[in-house]
């Protein structure tokens, strides 16, 4: 299942600046090879599910290993088996429609 | 990772009532023998983030199965490694502390 | 616009514990009177579409005022026109359906 | 409260394509004079909290005004009172410190 998705990590009880924790999460996405793209209210990230799931997980453990003891994590995604669509196809065709 | 979540699948372009669909799902959860408790807007879960999530791609696999060309996915979770807590520890917690 | 909505409100950079966040919210929905139901992911909330809105405002409003000064919130939500459903009707019409 | 949001709005039980909704919603945006930016999974929007609230009202109408019967919505935000910062802020933070 092709999976579009956005997440958002937040490590609570820590510090209140998180952008330290989004970077790591960022270069663990570079590693992957996963294409990805940062928005300012999370990171979109596209791939198969479990490509997909797999990222965020490593994500997960490596904020976990940077000190917080507690992230509050959000993922909203979208899977069709109509067609094979990708990140930038989505934003084309909203921008296509609006007069 | 111990990971208490709540999900929400919607399928979208089929029908405008989605109970059969969070039907499907609760009996796939209920095969998987995972905890879970179903809610007005969602259904929470809890386990291993592998079991979690692994429940999860059930329910969405099923539901397109069903028909669904299209399902939106929403997930929101909580992991922490300062104690081991439950879905029932987190109501209570509250609980008690409200005047 | 009925609006049935589950709502999460997290203090960052204070405290790892936030069930007295939680407690004092509920608390406020309880002062205005408005139609709720805790859950372990978050709050469910019922009424017109201002009457809910206002209230996580409230909530909002509220927990920074007890000392957190990044709150993190998730609202997830259903407007329907064809027909007056309450949470309850949600809840009950996916129980009978499940084998 | 200054209010950094990203929010969905995804009609159900009609069009598998909801881009022409998001069209609508962007124009509505547009017209409100609210900042906004469009990303792959929902729209980021940015102002005081009643100007972004009303400004998803106003698109959730709007939609519903279209023919969809059933609208599901996802909003994730935050607030903060130690410092005014922004959206391009929040990614410019991320940006520099990625290794």
């Amino acid at each position: 299942m092709y999976t579009i998705a956005t997440f958002t990590l937040v490590p609570v009880g820590k510090d209140i600046s998180i952008s330290k924790y989004v970077a790591a999460c960022i270069e663990e996405l570079k590693t992957l090879n996963v294409n990805y793209t940062l928005h300012a209210n999370g990171t979109n990230i596209e791939g198969d599910w479990d490509e997909v799931f797999s990222a965020i997980k490593q994500c997960q453990i490596k904020i976990h290993d940077m000190g917080p003891q507690r992230i509050f994590t959000t993922i909203q995604l979208g899977t069709r088996t109509d067609k094979k669509q990708q990140m930038e196809n989505k934003i084309d065709s909203v921008l296509k429609k609006i007069k």
